[in-house]
Formats: structure tokens, C-alpha cells, sequence
């Protein structure tokens, strides 16, 4: 059809036509007769060109059939600019493929026995999803070895989340226990490169059941747990029971504007263990997690003082942050109380504090009850250079009470991030290891100087 | 344009001109010129809205040709409602993306040396395809780590097919043997929460080539077999060969309706050991995964009882099913037969039956030879109540023969599936242990309880 | 609308009205009222269908911008035939989700101290993508496990690369160093299933930070290295520096047309040792990895002749290759020197050289300095026969000298490689391990025989 090949030459005849016919003509005195062949003319004209325009219409709308009918059951990928996730036209079927990628470089100098070096701190692989509308699931393994082992660090989340109720969430399998604030906040938006040094008190991820739930402006959650998945691996001359925690949160921000908020939370965790002679080694790393040294220790039974006969086991967390645009405030509480069939009970605690602040204006985003992914007001790729953050942390760890001597550890760090995007971070801390105070042991009364770097991204 | 941007006033407008103008007028005696006069001016606004149409339907073809353009070498992404599947326009290219999740929790009571807990049954990453029509792929790894290692499961499938003959496929890589009809259907799929005891004597998955083809009522698969990937991991001090296996598999369905079938399947595998030092462990858990103790078990070289000098080694399954709508019934005995190089001959054997019933009207699926995944009425998130499976089971294997005292193992178990959806399962399983004949070892004259219960999902 | 539901008689219609009226009525003497009737009559009936129309094209243009508003944000996912791939409208958006796949098996006749098996040479898991156009990222995972080992070989490729300088590309992370034309081509394009025997001498991965450019007919990268990820787990007791490397190549294609390149490329390497007690351990497979047996070995500090007390290490590597038409010639020298803090200096070596030669026709292609993905003319499934290439060459590396007796070995291959497709191949290959001079050893003067084989696909 040359009416659809040539839609200029079309546009011509017509615009000529119009311009040899109508309103200066209709101002002479014609003929009636010419008048109205020409009208015929006309008349005829569009006749057929109404036709041809009724048959390309008809063929567009079978283009558009053809395009719907190739797409059906189809699912959208779309994409955020970092990440991957699949969409259903309904909205029943979602699904993500991503992942994460934390390489670390440090260098030890004073009187820390660990050597310089490089390693992966995290490589996750993270696939999401949800199915049939209320059921979402979620598998996030971590590739990366830990040190002194030749296992992987595995399996991070898997669970099966239910959230068909209007009340909140009922998750199945292994997740995060709901206890402590920088525990509870992704890795991949720590403002230090590890957590501070309380850490060591936090149940972190355990297989079990929880509910969650939340408002406007607080948080609740509590769950039932065993012990981690790579935990459980059980040898058969020692098949013990695993015990059981109950463990909950509550968080609530009397305080939120456009500007800023105030965030407080409280955690508690009970403990039962599973035989009676269970027992527990607790044990930190100087805030950097490239070689495997810990300072403080509660030990192994070869040297001499594992804890060991444990009973029952409390913990509580006090959570307090606030965020006044690009300045954040962030101090968090842990103690810990062990019950022993056998000997005293025991007490340990630890606690940090800590400013950041965006030389470039960002603020620390918030959701939930914890703090979420950084928005970069102009990332390097997109005109701009990224955003910048400084921040300073004072942290410390007591494992020592009773017989027990594992030590008690005071670090100051100070970091710069640098967010390129998004999803990209370059991280450098500097950790001023201030004392160690372990009787006993060859690193009492040592201190010691740790430059940590870490190359990011997540998609 | 404004007739593009108000096509309402544009029909109103047109509406109008109808109105104003014909049948009513045709009636009166007008003067021609006054009839001719009109008849140019809408032959004029016509000439000029076809004009705008045409304008307007180039511009349309236009943003097809740019979707149709932009989706070229394009693969469309579909779900079933619960995976992710690509697929080119031409059908010669498929990609999937999936995986499952089993997490377990168990309390042991009585006579059995297990510890209560919780685990992860399988967590499997699952890639799939086909690339140039006629080559498939599949890649499944299992990320949970066994009870008593601190190695992951491995590598599940890893296998190249060539499905371009009319006879049947070719399989090179590792995948299932054909052998036994609870070994080959998914545990996906599988009515209890581990197969029967009998499955000990199964050859599982191994690196091989095989062949499989099938009729309408029958199907048969045959291959020969090394040993699994993560049993080849020789010392460089013991480096023995490998030893070779063939194994083959015919079933039929003598009877199949629309409301039932008839199964029946026998397998059969000879073994040639690789050296004349060939050793082999049989043991068998509970019907229970969360820990990892043995109640049956032919020992160690240090308890001085494994079986060495395998010569050969002669393996045969028969199996039987059938399916009548909601209820279903399923036998299998496998016996094997150990030559050895010095020593006796040995033989050890094992069976199940079972019985299922949908309290919901659901049906077994059944496909080449084995069973399928159960297709949900009411899914729960979909308006329903999902499906409800109720079943029992009796097991057995016996591990004792000549000089090999490995013990022999009796269990009752009942089951309760629910499937709330096509894709997510919670079971529960209570085991009786009826009990274990082992003279000589602690377990003997043993009996015990276990109840144990899972969640999963696949994608 | 009966206009939109049966365009068929709409067309009937019109042609009907059409053939009742115009050219041939002209031509008679009419009455001028009968025919401004008829004309009244028809622009009526065009003002009526124009309508019809018009609100058809608005129903169009809803259809289009529903579809439109449907695809926002989306991402188009594409094939070449082997792989998936996303991409984001403006391309600033990447992602793929690859593997690949390598299924071996291998005899071993003579004095070779292996055992016969199958085994998975390597399969990887292929993460990689592009994030704010700048931003390249990669993560491939090795989930075969090595032999004699309970560990998967882990992580290979985990980077993040920008990209957005003009002078060339910084990579962050672990990646191959720039050493090596065997070694920097991927296993998927090796020419035989085994690189060299002088692979022994390649640095291989390594977390660090590298840039590399290039230019019409040449390319030049450099990096600065640690230790790989898997070999950085370091024990608490034994904690040391790690070392660090400079390492660097220059590659230059003096000739290239359209039949044929030749390639030059020259790499050297040097390592500054972490500790005064660091060690190294050199040691080779005959060229097949399904089993774990070395013939050739510094050694371990048991068997009392493993490289200790390193103080720096030094590598150079020349290579040549050329290509004209179906035939290629290919060889690579590396030397090693290691400097002691106690003992003498030692000087390790080793080469290869071979040919190889397409039956059907194809050519290696080659492309930034390495060898690339061989483009099969006729592929198994598209009609044809796939690519046929031999090939034969010799390998020797020599790890004796001083007090080191590591053994020298001599082999000549001959391999056929069978591409199914672009991404199916199956290659066979038959060394012969032609002599092993380790005096002090059992295997000193022993040779052999060992014919292997594989089945390989990415994805």
C-alpha cells in the first residue's frame, strides 16, 4: 500500500488538495454543477482514503495483539539502576538475583599478632522472591572463607516469609535474630567496616520462627531459634541437644521530620541450653576482619577456660541513634549473663558510641527500625562525585568475670566512605587498638595500630 | 495537535456538526447553493481531521516499529507462578533460574543418641537451560552441609543432554541413576520427609553417560557410572580407581486413567570395584536428617567391621504403585549382593510400603516413570486452604550378613503434608523406631521416638 | 462498536457504497439535487466513520501507552544463542547470570601413581554486570572441589572494575594477573584440558588492584597483588604477612588480517616475601586434574624439602603465537627465580610448544591480547557437524636445582576437540608422560600413558 510506504507524499497530496479547493473558491460565483463535481471528487477521495486508513488501523491493532499475545504470562525485568528484580503483570510473582562483594586489604603495626594482608570479607549471593502473592522467600549464601577455616562463612538467610496477615509477618528457617541495631543494619551500610565490639554478644542468625510487626513509628518483633545452620553440624559421638532462644525487639522513634528522627530500642534474648554440659566460647577480633587474631578470648578447653556447663544465658541491648541531616549519632548497650550448673554466674557487657557526618550533604536513611541504603546525591558516572562521610567510633568488650579471664579490649576508630554510587563504596578505617587488659595472657597491657580499606558493591 | 490532546472535544465537536446538519435539513427545500455551501465546508473539516489521522496513525506505527526494535534478540521472561523461565522467540533458547529450601527442626526421645535442633535439609541453587535447541543443561547445587562435616552437600546435578535424536536423550555428567522409584521422584515431591530405609542401598547420583527413552505407558534408562564428584576427592597417598557401575531402569504403567494408575518398575546395577583394596560403608539415619547419628551401620576400619576387598557388587529393585484419585499406595525392596576378594559373600536387603491420602481431593501426579509435583485446588494466598496429605509407612533394612554386623532397622512412620501452594510444603513427621537388632552394640534391643517437621518452597 | 468488531464487513460496506456512486454517475446528466442528496448523504456517512475512527485511534494510543507505562523501567533480556543477558535502555544498565560446566574422565596406564575415575574439572557460577554506566563488576565461583580436598576451589573472578577513564580500565579485587598467555586465556578456549606444565610458575589470581589499555595492536595491564582469597586463611597461631606482588605484561600483534595475527607478548612478576619464614611449594599434575597424584614436587616441610626462608621471588614469561587460517602455533617460556635468606638462589623453568589445526575450516580468534570463543561454522543442531580441530604438543618444567629436587617432566599431548555448538564441546586428549627426572624418588625415570576426556558447556 503505498498510503503506508509513503506517508510525506500522502501528506502533500492532501495539504495540495485542501489548498486547490475550498473558502476563496466558495467566495466566487461558480457553477453548481462544477461545485459539485468537484464535491463528488472529493467525496470519493475520502471515500478511499478512509478505507485505506480503515485497513492500516486494523492491521496497527494486530501488530498490538501479535506484541500482547508474545508477552503473555510474561514477566517484567526491571531494574533500579543496581539491581535485577522480575515482575508479574499482577504483582503475585516477583524474583531477584543479586549479590554482594566486600574485598578488604589492612595493614597491623604495634603489638597485634596478625599479618598484613588481603581477603574477601563478604561474597553473597542473594536470590528473593515471592510466589502466589503471600509467600515470600529468601536464600543468601556468603562465598567467603573466614579465617583459619577452609569452609565458606554459607548460608546468611533462608526463610520462607508469610504475609498474607494484616497483623505482620511469620518468617520460617534461618534469618537475623531481632536483637541490636548495627546488627540488625546490612553490612552494606555499617558506617565502619565491622561492627563495634559488643557485637560479640549478639545471637546473630539462627534457624527458627518469628513474627514481625511495626506502625508508624515503632517496631515489634520476637521469635523462637535453635542455633545458626553451620552450628548444627553435629558429630555423632557428641550429639547434643541445641537448646533454644527467645529473643525480641522493640524499637520506636518518638521523634521524625523531614530532617531528622530519634530512634530508641530495647532488646532481650533467653537462652536455654540443650545438655548439661553445654558450653560457649566468646571471642574478638580488633574490628578488622582480614586475619583471624582474635585479642580477647574466653578460650578454648585446651587452654583451659571454655565456658563450660551453661545453664540458662540473658542478654539485653539499649539502642539509642538520631540523625539531624548529615549528622548521625549512634550508641548501642549489650550485657550478657551466664547461668552455670557448675561455678558463679557470670556477667559480661560492652558497649559503643559513635558521630558520622556527610561532607556532601546526605543523610543516613532510615526504615523499619534500622538504617538503610545511603541515596547519593551525585554519583560518580552521573556527573558527580559521589558522597563523603567521616565518622569516629569509641568501643569496648569486657569478657572477663569470675574464673573466667578473657580479657577486656578499648578501640577508637575513624573512618572515611566513600560512596560512588549507590551500591559502590571505598571504605578506609584507621583502628587505634588503646588497651588490652588480660592478666595472663602475652597480649595484656598491648596496644597496637590497624589501616583497613574495603573495595564494595552490591546488585 | 489539539485533536490529539482532546479527542473529547474533538467527538463533541464532531457530534455537533451531525446534529447541526443532516436528515432533518434534507427534508426541507433548501436552496441548492446554501446545500452545496455546507456540503464543501464539512467536506473541508474532513479533508483536514482525515489529514490529522493519518498524522496521527504514522505517528503510531512509528512507536510500534520502536517497541518492536527495542525488544529485538529479545528473550521473554515468564513464570508459572512459582520459577523464572526465559525463552527465545524461536524456542531454540531456554534459561531457568530456581532453587529449593528444606528447613528441618527435631526432638528425639527414648533410646536414640541424637540431640534435639534444628538444620537445613537441602538448600539447592538450581540453573537450568538449553542453548541451540538441541542441547540441554541443568546445574543444581546443594549449599546445606551434612551432620558431622563441615563440607556443603555439593554438587547435586551437573550434566550436558543431547535431546536432538527421535530414540531418546544422551546424558553426560552427574545426575540420578536410574534406580528406584523414591530415589528418582524430587524430594520435593517425596510424601515423607526422607526416603525409606531401603534407599541405602541406592547408587544416588554419579558422573556417567546414560541413555533414556520412553513409550506412551513405559520408560527405560540405562548407564554407566563412576562414582559422585564428592567421592572422587582422592589422597595423593591413596590414589585407587574409581571402579565402574552400569545401572538400568524399565517401569510401565500397565493401567492409567484419568482417575488412576498402575506403576510397576525394576532396576538393576552391577558393580565392578576399581581395586582389589575396594572398601564400602552402609549406614542408615532414623528417616530423620537434623542429626547426623547412625542406627545401623557397618563400621569403620577401626571398628573392624567395614566391608573390604569388594570384588563386585550386585544391586536389584522392584517397585510398585498405584494411584486411585486421592489415595495412593507405593512399595519398594532392594536387595544387594557384595562379592568379596577374601571372605564371604554378603547380602543385604530392605523394603517400604506406604499409604497416602488427599484429604482435599488432590491427586498424585505421575510423569515417565516417576511421581510429580502435586497440583494444589486452593492455593492459601489464592482464596484456599491449600492441600492436606495424610501417611504411613513401614521400613526396613537389614545391614547384617556373615561377619558384618551392621544391625537391622524397623520404623513406623506417620506423616501430615500440607501444601499451601503448588510450590510451599510444611510436613510433619512422627517416626517410631519399632526397633534395632545390632548384637554387640550399645543400640541393641534400642527403641525410640522422634517427631520432626519441615518447611520448604522451590522457585 | 461493530466498526472495530468486524472490520471484514466494514471494508464491504465502504466498497459497496463506493461502486454505487462516483466516476461513471458523472458522467450522466443528473439532477443537481439528487446529487447533492447523495453527496449529503455520504459525508454524513464519512463524518460518522471518521468518528468511528477516531475513537479507535484512541483506543490505539491507550493500548500503546499501557504497554508503555507496563515496560517502565524495564530491562530487555537477550540471547546470543548461549547466554542471558540484561540490558537497561540506555545500556548504563548490565547484568548476566552465567556458568560453565567441565565433566572429566581419565585412565592412567604405566608407573603413574593415579587411579582411573571421573571427576568435575571445574564449574563455575558467573555473576557479572554494569551498574551507572562506569561500573563493571564480576563474581565467579569454582564449585569443584580439588582433589585431596574437602574444600570447593572457591572463588575465582570477585572484582569491581570503572570504567569510565579514557587512558583504560582499574580493576579492585580478585582477578587474573596480567601473566601469561595460557593462563589469562579462559579454560573454556584452552586448546587442551590441561594449560602447560610451566602453568606451575603463573602467579593465577590474586586480590588486588591492576590497570590495564590498550591500543589497535596492543594491550599493557600492571597490578599490584596479595595472596589469592583461599590460600589468605591464615590460623591464629600462624599468622604472617602476606607478601605482595607487582606484576605486569605487554602484548603486541605486529601482523594482522584477515587470515591470520602473529601475537608477542612478554610478563614478569615480582614478589617481596611477607615473612623471613615464608615457604612455597611448586608442584605439577601430568596435565590431567582428575586425579590429585603430583609428579613432580618441592615438597613438604615432612618430606624435608619444601622452599623456605623466601626472601623475594622474580618470574619472566615470553610468548609467541601465530595464526594463519585453520592452523596455529603457540609457545610460552617462564622462568622463576627465588632469593633466600638462608641457602642459594634457585632457578626453576619450564615451556611448551604446539600446534593445532581446524578439519572444518574455522580459526582461533583472538582479541586484547588473548584467545577467544571459537565461532563454530555449522553447529550440531542448526544443521551441521560442529568444528573439528587437532592438535599436538610437548610441556616440560623442571623444579630441580640446588637442594630443591622437585623432579623434572617431559610430556607430548595429542588432543581432538569436538565443538558441538559455540558453547558445547568435548574434547579427548592422550599424554604421554614421556620421562620423570626426580632422582631420589620413586617415580625417578618412570613414564606413562594417560588418555582423558571431557564434556564442557557455558552458559
Amino acid at each position: 500500500m503505498s498510503f503506508k510506504l509513503k506517508p510525506l507524499t500522502q501528506h502533500l497530496l492532501l495539504a495540495g488538495f485542501i489548498s486547490l479547493s475550498p473558502l476563496a473558491a466558495q467566495a466566487a460565483n461558480n457553477d453548481a454543477d462544477a461545485r459539485i463535481e468537484k464535491l463528488e471528487q472529493q467525496v470519493n477521495l475520502l471515500l478511499k482514503k478512509l478505507d485505506e486508513q480503515n485497513a492500516q488501523l486494523n492491521q496497527q491493532q494486530q501488530e498490538i495483539k501479535t506484541t500482547k499475545a508474545a508477552t503473555k504470562d510474561a514477566v517484567i525485568a526491571k531494574t533500579n539502576g543496581r539491581s535485577l528484580k522480575f515482575e508479574s503483570a499482577d504483582g503475585d510473582f516477583v524474583a531477584q538475583v543479586g549479590g554482594r562483594l566486600q574485598a578488604d586489604a589492612a595493614f597491623y603495626d604495634g603489638d597485634i599478632p596478625s599479618g598484613d594482608g588481603t581477603d574477601f570479607r563478604r561474597i553473597f549471593l542473594d536470590l528473593r522472591g515471592q510466589v502466589y502473592k503471600d509467600w515470600a522467600y529468601r536464600f543468601q549464601y556468603d562465598f567467603a572463607r573466614p579465617n583459619g577455616s577452609t569452609s565458606t562463612r554459607g548460608i546468611r538467610d533462608a526463610y520462607i516469609k508469610y504475609t498474607g496477615l494484616d497483623a505482620g509477618n511469620i518468617t520460617v528457617g534461618q534469618f537475623k535474630t531481632p536483637f541490636g541495631l548495627e546488627h540488625l543494619t546490612s553490612s552494606l551500610h555499617s558506617t565502619f567496616l565491622e561492627r563495634g565490639l559488643n557485637h560479640v554478644f549478639t545471637p546473630d542468625r539462627r534457624i527458627g520462627i518469628g513474627f514481625d510487626t511495626k506502625g508508624d513509628n515503632w517496631t515489634f518483633a520476637v521469635g523462637g531459634f535453635g542455633g545458626p545452620a553451620e552450628e548444627n553440624e553435629k558429630n555423632d559421638s557428641t550429639s547434643t541437644d541445641e537448646g533454644w532462644n527467645l529473643i525480641g525487639r522493640v524499637t520506636a522513634t518518638p521523634f521524625k521530620s523531614d530532617n531528622g528522627l530519634l530512634h530508641i530500642g530495647l532488646a532481650a534474648r533467653q537462652n536455654w541450653a540443650g545438655d548439661t554440659d553445654s558450653s560457649i566460647r566468646l571471642r574478638a577480633r580488633p574490628e578488622v576482619g582480614v586475619d583471624g587474631a582474635r585479642l580477647i578470648d574466653t578460650g578454648t578447653d585446651k587452654i583451659g577456660n571454655k565456658i563450660r556447663n551453661i545453664d540458662e544465658q540473658r542478654s539485653y541491648g539499649v539502642e539509642l541513634a538520631g540523625v539531624y541531616g548529615p549528622l548521625s549519632l549512634q550508641a548501642e548497650y549489650i550485657t550478657t549473663e551466664i547461668e552455670r550448673d557448675q561455678g558463679q554466674d557470670l556477667d559480661f557487657d560492652g558497649w559503643y558510641a559513635y558521630a558520622s557526618y556527610f561532607l556532601t550533604g546526605e543523610s543516613r536513611t532510615y526504615k523499619n527500625g534500622i538504617f538503610d541504603r545511603i541515596k547519593v546525591k551525585k554519583a560518580v558516572g552521573k556527573g558527580g562525585y559521589g558522597a563523603w562521610e567521616v565518622a569516629a567510633r569509641y568501643s569496648t568488650a569486657d569478657l572477663t568475670d569470675g574464673d573466667i579471664i578473657g580479657g577486656e579490649l578499648d578501640n577508637a576508630t575513624f573512618g572515611v566512605n566513600w560512596y560512588a554510587t549507590n551500591n559502590v563504596r571505598f571504605a578506609a578505617n584507621y583502628i587505634k587498638v588503646l588497651d588490652i587488659d588480660r592478666p595472663g595472657n602475652a597480649l595484656d597491657g598491648k596496644d597496637g595500630d590497624i589501616f583497613a580499606a574495603r573495595a564494595q558493591i552490591d546488585f
